[in-house]
């Protein structure tokens, strides 16, 4: 099978909307946090995408898509991007690896939720190296480089579990270890620039139609499927976390946008699988849900306050989970729980416990190694003046 | 005819760019608006996307494009997008159908203008599901849905009467209803943000690519032709309405950018009919006329102040008319009135004339509706806290 | 050869992104000057696109693209776009004549590096259409028109000569001529809003992948391995440059994000002719280097202070010469120097020699001219107001 100009152009358009992502999520989160450390989390994206470019084209790739070990990881073939080129199946090599390349870099982005307003760069640098290696490689391989969970028939469109429960677990192991901001519970810390929040979640929105219609790896009905229920989870989980929090007061615009980023949530590993309307099911319980954790994770005073955890964890779980409800084998050529297939409901349920437990748990125990060697954490002084000035010396505070 | 994948992944990603423009629209009105009501703006475009989501995909769609009944509306053959599917020709009918999604989502972000800083979100939304269901799924029938105008022989590219007229007069109708700001007129209401703004505008006319070169609905030379007419225009239009303001006094960013989305709104209805050089006599047009219907409405103490009607609606009849007298048989198959063919010059004008009615009038008794039902405006009180605060308990004024 | 689908739905979508770079160098210059010059950066962006746009369709495709005269400049076959048509090899003639449109108004953006915070809008547009017409248009035919360079072999991927070459060293004889901000070197001039800084270089780093791999013209394995290297060499660069400051203080983010757009710019020539491996050298070297030229430009008391020059100039010439080091013929058809190829080297020097000295010298005599006449620079008072308010009645210091 040759090179398919049509399958070409669309997915080196699609590479180009998730990196766009990954900025996103920057400004997402920079919004989010206090003024003092705006300029931070927008860094911190920017420096989690490079680092995860290099270590990728190094050898990262290889260990993600090299042929199987043990249904673990890949082999090491593949390092320098050696035998990665110009020809390949209806997009050239390099495409594939390049496209796997900005959903890498987007998901150690995500994860700096866990540490924002309170993490050493250089350490940060040092930890995302590990976890690429050890946990992002390993789920990517896992889901889509002929691992154990492929074998055993998982399916994860987009990257439900590689990564959505990945980041999202590992925020919350990294949160656990770094410890709360200093004056959490105390003192109000409320989103300093929303409107940034909002660019930041449009630019998610947007480039999420490369992700999840990327994924068909060719431009044709399957990609326009996944495309339509991304929009639609979308737009039902937008909807359903503002009617759930009006409920309980005013219809806040952040709800109202990480509704819509858990609805892209859930159905990233859907959306090659389902149809239109089990996208409106998907994407409103993902509002509701993600909401849900959201209060709980405030009533347990976890200090994971950008919620990756309960939009990009739980999003995910929901969303691995629903696959193998709502699945439809005139999509996909797989029928989900609805449609009587109670094994893929086991098989996702599986995939999803060991996702959970692997990524919380190796993330948690990198987190103490490098917190233990070289300190996760600013001194109390540097927290106080802020990660821009402290870390960067730069402000926005004039 | 089977899928096409070089135009199944230029419609795609044509799809993701206008759906940008929907938080453009937001952030271009946001950065205009006094800074206490500027998250208000970003989120009711979010939601006006997200409501004409799920309005689309359960009965817009069909109501548009099913059947024709009478010329009028669409039937309900493709509620729940039933039949809507993953073949198609040469795009799939999935993707045709969120194509037209992303217009009908950016259409209703377009009338907020009309009730800026004033309006209540509840009401809003009840509002904008009339509206859409009432004004822009038929005005979409008759264009492209094989209504009357379309068997008439009217000719709108990408939305010259559907998007911008509606929208335009819409917007008009909504502010007489709803009245004027508190202090209108006697205090100053400058924009607070116009880099926001600016970057706003970047994203519209970026995004317009994808709304006018798309609705060749292929990857040919009648895409690049409306891309490159859709370009011209619009710095036509920049340049036109900055000198017309440099004439009068200083040459403002926001006329230069509000020139450009004169340009862009006029091109829109005949992209894919006329040439270079007549784009830029329909975009320099565009900008000086908008910027004349801009201070005809200053003149008149109107508060329609973000300008929908001003840009969007008379730039709308400005460029359907266009169509009719700039059209070259060479590029679209039409001539227009310069190459001797009155006749599509009458049914032009037949066809604005009727939309401007018939938006203008339909809005009007809608709102007046919402209004006397459940009331379409905050109280006085929220509105002088503005309605971050009062709408969504958030703020940026901190 | 008919016209490729894939292709060109591949070259639509490039331009567009291409198109977004321009706002994308206003947000980034926006955000490093002083508030008071906020809106006047982004504005002048757009004014310059706007003036290239229409002078690009008038002549100036005409002055690259036409037939070689003398091999310094192209016929005036195609004035007004006459005989550029929607049929074309591959894409249409009208595709690549507005895809070639959007670097020359990228190009003009640049340039208000050298001029930033103290020139005067009417005689910008009276620069920017000389500079357009007697620096760029010449340069993107010796390149890319069969002009001299051509002939010579002289091989630029994607514009290190045209675009970055030209602008930078362009800024620099802009900035010599207009002289030193009031107060440069006495009062602090930190950047005002780095956010911005970090959106506008984000949407720069987004569009590059389609300045670079849209520049195989084709959507195929050279596009893909030019996108590729790309991504690389900027994530490089940003790395590079986050060290060598870190190595003096702090790491900055503007630094960061320098270094990002120094590995882009370096990549941009060579982008169709380098491995992936040798991609990582040219962005680290690019991130070293153009620091080195700041803090060189810095030292020499030289207010060129968005680093138009050492980041453009001197990573253009980088990359020229690089492409001249680390070209693989199995790649792009060409090896370098360290493949044996002494010649293309020298032919590299050749070239970026007569582009350096004509860039400047040629801008410097427009920029004396304009000067003489019009006068370049706002008055003192304007300049201490700002030009937000002096030149556009504008303001974001409410």
């Amino acid at each position: 099978m040759a090179i398919d100009t049509g399958d070409t152009a669309f997915i080196l358009i699609c590479t180009a909307l998730v990196m766009l992502m990954t900025p996103g999520v920057g400004l997402f989160y920079g919004g989010l946090v206090r003024r003092k450390n705006f300029i931070s989390m927008i860094a911190l994206a920017f420096i989690a995408f490079s680092v995860v470019t290099i270590q990728w084209v190094v050898f990262g790739y290889s260990l993600a898509f090299g042929s199987d070990i043990g249904g673990l990881i890949g082999s090491l073939e593949y390092v320098g991007l050696s035998g990665v080129g110009m020809d390949g199946e209806g997009i050239p090599d390099l495409l594939f690896m390049v496209f796997q390349l900005v959903f890498a870099g987007l998901t150690l982005a995500i994860v700096t939720s866990g540490v924002a307003e309170r993490v050493k760069i250089s350490s940060f640098i040092v930890f995302g190296l590990l976890w690429t290696t050890l946990v992002y490689d390993p789920l990517a391989h896992w889901a889509w480089g002929g691992g154990w969970a492929a074998q055993l028939g998982a399916l994860d469109f987009a990257g439900g579990t590689v990564v959505h429960i990945s980041s999202g677990f590992g925020a919350l192991a990294l949160a656990l270890v770094i410890g709360k901001r200093v004056g959490f519970g105390t003192y109000g810390m409320e989103p300093h620039n929303i409107p940034m929040t909002l660019l930041g979640g449009a630019l998610l929105w947007f480039g999420w139609f490369g992700f999840n219609a990327g994924s068909a790896l060719a431009a044709d009905g399957l990609a326009a499927s996944a495309f339509v229920v991304t929009n639609i989870s979308a737009a039902a989980g937008a909807l359903a976390w503002l009617f759930a929090a009006w409920v309980r007061g005013k219809p806040s615009s952040v709800g109202m946008i990480s509704g819509a980023i858990a609805g892209l949530v859930a159905i990233t590993p859907a959306a090659g699988f389902v149809d239109p309307m089990s996208a409106i099911v998907i994407g409103a319980v993902a509002g509701v849900l993600c909401y849900a954790a959201l209060l709980f994770r405030v009533g347990r005073g976890l200090d994971e306050s950008l919620d990756a955890w309960a939009v990009h964890g739980v999003g995910g779980v929901w969303g691995a989970l629903a696959m193998g409800v709502f699945a439809v084998a005139a999509i996909g050529g797989v029928d989900g729980l609805l449609y009587g297939n109670v094994g893929q409901f086991i098989i996702q349920v599986v995939d999803v416990v060991v996702v959970v437990i692997y990524a919380f748990g190796v993330t948690f125990i990198l987190a103490k190694i490098v917190d233990l060697t070289m300190g996760l954490r600013v001194s109390e002084e540097e927290e106080y003046v802020g990660l821009d000035i402290s870390q960067h010396g730069e402000s926005t505070q004039v």
